[in-house]
């Protein structure tokens, strides 16, 4: 061990340390060793290795033997490479101590600058820079950051001084102050420093340097960083780097300045080097917004030679890390240096452009472009989006349910809502929750707010499936009646304007102006791309022919769940599934199921058009009855008026059909094997429908599922009705039609007698919504409640409805993958829950090596992409 | 297999069969084979082998070749033995034919008897009874019997002609027909015949014999016989074996006759040679209870010798087989044949004592003993019974929810039933559905019937508790208001009688005779000796001292799972949780909360006194708060008054608490997280009482368990709380208390994360009701509406709250115990659903290495017998 270097220098276009050496040197050593190397010029230095910190703490608290022997040597090299020394009071060098570990990591110790500052050295920095006020401000920065950072006092009391100072003297900003003021203040804050540690500020620059050193290794250990790392779950780290280096200021006089630029424009992609820089300036002045600073199109004219110089830099840093780049620089006394550079942030607009223009520059390959644009950031460029630069009023916030953004007029019931719809108005729908019969209202408004139902609930599910912005779960709002509520405690009429934000899920009170964006053609190159190297098979949840053909452009390779139920609530097709609901016996059932036959049978022949020559997934009826029967008892009244049905028979029926958890109930399958005659019609509707497209030459390839199996012997049961009632239409048509049947797996039992169900299922689909209510016993409808804190308290790291919870969930699906295919080799898996679009649960679908995804129409593209780097990742 | 013995011959005291040869001879065949050598007389005769039958369906419906040349040589044997031939015109033999597999197997081929008789061998049997009248009348009887058996014509076409028979001679009976008669009724049968196969009767007694041989084995794969064998699982067996026995006439004269006697009292178990007796008469006469048979205690004055030789085998038979003999015999002219023996049923009360008797008698050995009392008999036992004599009117079936049986008044409130019940009036309480402000009513009640609910409804599981009958989800109910309802279509008043029968789920109109039984001396022996053989631990489910003390006396050696929510609703207290639940804050809650701190505290007080020196568990809060609220407006108009709290504060608080589906919402652990003073409160409250019974000499050993976990996370928050709370009462009073920390198992996810949360908990109990819940997806509430039907279909065997289902619960349960073992070899593990009384799951908890189960105080008899049962069992 203590043979093993130590200690690695970087300056003068040579470094000891290289980019991939993170581990020994952390991320801001590795960097500037790489950056030195490529010929930027770099304020020298050098980084202590993190194994000097693994030994400090294998050793108690001791560092290795030739620690203070390399330090010397290295800072040695570092003066005669300055021409400067550490304390010299001539020409003395400054240093920065900061902390650096591979993983960059909140709560380890701050920076500390101007080390080497004391009361000899600062009249070498006065008469160097020939700017007294300059070195005092230094001076006083060190003390102020070396007693906070290093021996922990609080920030705010050296704040205090420096107040007390301006109020003196009757100024407001900090440049007022004088070249005395800043002398006076130095000599208050040594004053408080001796007060609060009982020592003396350590006036030796050695010593400033060691005790720094020190704090940063034991910053290492301290609560916040372990708790960091618990959280985080960041293992295997063998500690932090130190790095010292030689300080340059931007603030030196007015040959000096310092910026921040970008390789390519951050927001639109575009390839124009872009930046802000000031004269006579520290990179704290460009952040305070004191000073307006200027754009580097000024700094063409200004200063061509080092604007010049900058570019080059920015070109060879750009071509080396293959990837925009966000550069901090500054400029002392005419000579630029470059302090940091790292992967600039981005819009998606922008993500997706530099991706492929880098392709076609040649610069990066089909697959690292398709790296580049996070999965969920795609949303952006799917939805009108809230204009970044908008100020904003957000009075409450509630889940964000369905992404986008909305205006509108607050309605607040769904017949409000098509009506001030069909007058031109665009409405924002503001319901305690919503059911299936406002499904109309939903269409027309623009963006749904509830105060009640987490990120599954019907109205973020059915938002989602309409790629309509949907705030969910909101429990700021309390309606008061049909035409006031209260928002965040202010009151509001019906007619009053709002603004959803449902990437974020907030409410804005009044009308904030939304972008428009479009999806460029670098979005359809780069998902061709995704789509040439993805091997899951994307598929999408839709209902209706519209929803169909919507997806399909948005690249859906077929449906894998169309809800049936939801054709049940369109026009006055509900008052036919009442009208079976209330019949006492078969015979009165059959006869109401022959009058949803042929509306069925529409739905189906509208959708496989849409679908032509792919696979489409029909679900069977699987929620409880009692949701096409209003609860209420003047709804009751006015329905049993309506049907002419007798009052107290149609009560005791929405009595008896009542439950105390519908999720646990009469449904799905269930309702299959009670009323075998409700499945039987929704069979032959399917088929009568496909023999009717297959006529006009359309190729259909439906896929018969049955909801919510929890035994073989159910699904036996009801495969069999199925393949009967189908073998019986076609044989009537005379036609041939290639089908599927096969089951959800969405009950914790089903993943478990997988084995047994393949026998006879030709597909499995996990359901992972339902399953992920019962594996963790959550009810989605109702979690939100408790939900929020879990994950404040990190009881939860996500909400499990939104990202599929690999250990327990993620257990289940692949035991129900292994135990189906055990049994059945070739057997199809896919996902039809909302965990299908997004991004981490795909990768774990691909990775448990299912064949598909089904996902809302509006996430398509996401799960596309996460499909694609799914593999990628996979290959690494 | 052409070289194997294929027939096997018994008679005259010698065998070729034995009693352990079932699988080869079938049960009866085996049987029969016994007794021969036993030296009891027994008809001779031989038998079939299965292995026939084996061969028969594997060669295409061929008989081996020598089977004919076989049977042959064993008709000829019978024949040289008995004196008689087939057939033989003067002295003709006579068989049955009768089918017989290893298991016995409704649904096979019924017996022929008389076989051999025809035209000429009936003038034979005539000469030899000297009595015409019985000769024709076995002749009609043969013709019928195969006529219906072997050619399958209905069996009423061969009554019409009797009837018509006697029609025309103008009498009532069968036996005031006389020879002529039947001489004309066998020609009127062979016509018949005739007319419905096409065929005339067949003569010949061996085309007679071979038909009845080829039925036989025809109906081994019948359809019923195919269906029975599927639904019973029956698999493994080689086929059914044919017994051709000589036939013996019991009423061929007065010195002939036919009974059936028992070894022991049947209902008692008595030591008492037990029976019935006919003179001149057959079995079915017996049966037919035309004629009133007399007392075996009679023959021992009408036939002393006959009496005794019976007497001699009844000993012979009962030492031999070392159980109570149900057999039956026939006398013909003089001579004693054992016709039958078998095991005989009886009743609970019969088992325990024969049961016991016989260990003491040396019969059998103390395990034995043990195994011959079903587990789900003793019920009988414990609990007062319908008078198995009464004649009931059954009006409605429910679910048969707690068992035992009640009389009493109708009553349709919990108030109603305390106020009648005051008046000294006993009193049924009839629900919609019970709720916990019911309890109060409920302990009152005689017994409980509800129109809705499941097996584990409030209702049910309140009634367990409380050992009290309960029928609950009684859809023949509806109950008009608080004063009228219909059962069964039946108007009732309150104030009307009923009985339930909570053992079989019947609603009887009306008063029936109860029976109270006493748990003998006897069964304290039996149980006894299931103490010593288990080893499991049997606890019970308890959440007052009354049921504590009630479960000690019965044998409960702990609580396995004390409730702390019943105590919520005792008296007033209930005011004190409305309080916390309405207040705004945290600071609110506490001060509501210490309030209740001192009435828990003096309930785990009474619990600790009542279990002193055993283990008590205690599960903290479980319910979702709104089960504390009222829910219909008028009587939150009523709380709103008393508790002076504004009605719309109420009235939304309620409308905040409303859950989808509360079980799966806002409970059990996740309270603890969101309002951890509730927790904190309760584990004062158990340490306060655990110091103040210390200092009183009680041996205390709380078991803390946190409801509902999921994840580890949430564990070892509300472990902290638990022990951090424990430590500070403990050194506030200055004692030391062992506890211990553990958790409920009853979320899919927490059986599969088992490994982690072992980590942390000292102890696992399973709650199999909601672990059952989310595995199948059904809740438990609601499921009974199909759960009937599932059952009747075959699509689950047994309800799954009632019988743990291994194949998917049973797997989770496993893997629970599998991995929290794996990371704390010692762990404690129980069961505390529904399934701790059922001997089934009793059974299942031993295979998978449980420590103890926990059921309501009146199944620990159940399970302290099954837990020994399953232990007996494992050693086979």
């Amino acid at each position: 061990m203590a043979d093993e270097k130590l200690v690695y220098f970087f300056g003068d276009g040579r470094a000891e340390g290289r980019a991939d050496m993170k581990e020994k040197l952390g991320g801001k050593g590795a960097n500037l060793a790489e950056m030195t190397n490529l010929g930027v010029p770099v304020p020298p230095g050098f980084t202590i290795s993190t194994e000097v910190c693994d030994i400090y703490y294998k050793n108690n608290n001791q560092y290795p033997d030739s620690l203070k022997e390399e330090v010397e040597k290295n800072l040695k090299k570092l003066e005669d490479l300055m021409g400067k020394k550490l304390g010299d009071p001539k020409n003395p060098l400054l240093v920065s101590v900061r902390s650096g570990s591979a993983i960059s990591m909140p709560g380890m110790m701050d920076t500390v600058l101007n080390l080497g500052t004391n009361d000899e050295a600062i009249k070498g920095l006065e008469e160097m820079s020939g700017n007294k006020r300059f070195a005092w401000d230094s001076y006083r920065r060190f003390i102020q950051m070396f007693g906070n950072v290093v021996m922990g006092v609080v920030h705010e009391e050296f704040e205090k001084i420096l107040n007390s100072q301006k109020k003196k003297k009757g100024v407001e900003l900090d440049t007022e102050l004088t070249a005395e003021d800043m002398m006076e203040i130095v000599s208050a804050c040594k004053k408080l420093y001796k007060e609060k540690t009982g020592e003396n500020f350590p006036t030796d620059p050695r010593t400033q340097l060691w005790m720094s050193i020190d704090a940063v290794f034991g910053s290492w250990n301290n609560e916040r960083a372990i708790k960091y790392r618990e959280i985080n779950e960041i293992k295997g780290l063998l500690g932090t780097a130190v790095n010292v280096q030689t300080m340059v200021f931007g603030n030196s006089g007015e040959n000096s300045g310092t910026g921040v630029c970008f390789s390519r424009d951050p927001s639109t992609g575009e390839r124009h080097f872009y930046g802000e820089y000031l004269m006579n300036a520290q990179g704290e002045d460009v952040v305070a917004g004191i000073r307006t600073p200027e754009s580097l199109d000024d700094m063409k004219n200004e200063m061509p030679d080092k604007y010049d110089q900058l570019v080059r830099i920015k070109d060879k840093l750009e071509n080396h890390y293959k990837d925009m780049q966000d550069m901090e620089f500054t400029i002392e006394n005419g000579t630029l240096y470059m302090l940091q550079t790292r992967t600039g942030k981005r819009t998606a607009q922008s993500a997706v452009t530099i991706a492929v223009e880098m392709v076609k520059e040649g610069l990066i390959d089909k697959q690292t472009a398709v790296m580049r644009v996070s999965p969920a950031q795609l949303d952006q460029l799917l939805h009108p989006m809230i204009d970044p630069k908008a100020k904003v009023n957000v009075i409450a916030r509630g889940l964000p349910a369905s992404p986008g953004a909305a205006v509108g007029e607050i309605v607040f019931t769904a017949k409000q809502a098509e009506e001030e719809a069909a007058r031109g108005k665009k409405v924002i729908l503001v319901r305690i929750e919503t059911s299936p019969e406002d499904i109309g209202g939903m269409n027309v408004a623009k963006g749904i707010l509830t105060a009640r139902g987490g990120m599954t609930s019907h109205a973020a599910v059915v938002a989602r499936g309409m790629g309509k912005c949907c705030v969910a779960g909101c429990s700021d709002v309390s309606i008061l009646n049909d035409s006031e509520c209260e928002i965040g405690g202010i009151h509001f009429n019906a007619g009053d304007l709002i603004t959803l934000n449902g990437t974020k899920g907030e409410v804005i009170k009044g009308q904030v102006i939304l972008v428009e964006p479009e999806p460029t053609g670098d979005f359809a190159e780069l998902m061709k791309w995704a789509d040439n190297i993805r091997k899951l098979k994307i598929r999408t949840n839709a209902d209706t022919p519209g929803d169909a053909e919507n997806a399909r452009k948005l690249g859906a390779e077929g449906i894998g769940l169309c809800r049936t139920e939801h054709m049940f609530f369109e026009g006055n097709r509900v008052d036919a599934v009442r009208e079976m609901i209330l019949s006492d016996d078969e015979v009165g059932r059959r006869k109401a199921l022959k009058k949803l036959l042929p509306m069925q049978q529409g739905d189906f022949e509208g959708i496989f058009k849409a679908m032509d020559g792919l696979p489409v997934t029909i679900r069977l009826l699987d929620p409880p009855l009692h949701e096409f029967l209003p609860q209420k008892d003047d709804e009751i009244e006015v329905l049993a008026k309506n049907m002419g049905v007798h009052l107290e028979k149609l009560k005791k029926k929405v009595e008896s059909l009542k439950e105390f958890n519908p999720m646990l109930g009469h449904r799905g399958c269930r309702l299959g094997i009670t009323y075998p005659e409700i499945y039987e019609m929704q069979v032959e509707a399917i088929f009568l429908a496909a023999c009717v497209v297959k006529k006009n030459g359309i190729v259909v390839e439906p896929e018969v599922m049955i909801p919510l199996i929890g035994t073989l012997k159910e699904f036996s049961l009801l495969k069999d009705l199925t393949v009967k009632t189908a073998e019986r239409i076609l044989k009537e048509k005379n036609e041939k039609v290639k089908y599927l049947v096969g089951t959800m797996i969405e009950i914790p039992r089903a993943a478990l007698v997988a084995d047994k169900i393949a026998l006879i299922a030709d597909f499995f689909s996990f359901g992972t919504n339902d399953l992920t209510q019962m594996t963790f016993g959550y009810s989605r409808d109702d979690a939100g409640v408790f939900l929020t804190e879990y994950i404040d308290k990190g009881i939860l790291e996500k909400d499990p409805f939104q990202v599929l919870d690999r250990e327990g969930v993620g257990e289940l699906v692949e035991v129900g993958i292994e135990r189906g295919r055990n049994t059945r080799k070739e057997l199809k898996v896919g996902i039809c829950g909302e965990h299908g679009g997004d991004p981490s649960s795909v990768e774990f679908c691909y990775e448990v090596g299912m064949n598909y995804v089904s996902c809302s129409p509006f996430r398509v593209p996401i799960a596309r992409l996460a499909a694609a780097q799914a593999v990628v990742k996979g290959k690494k």
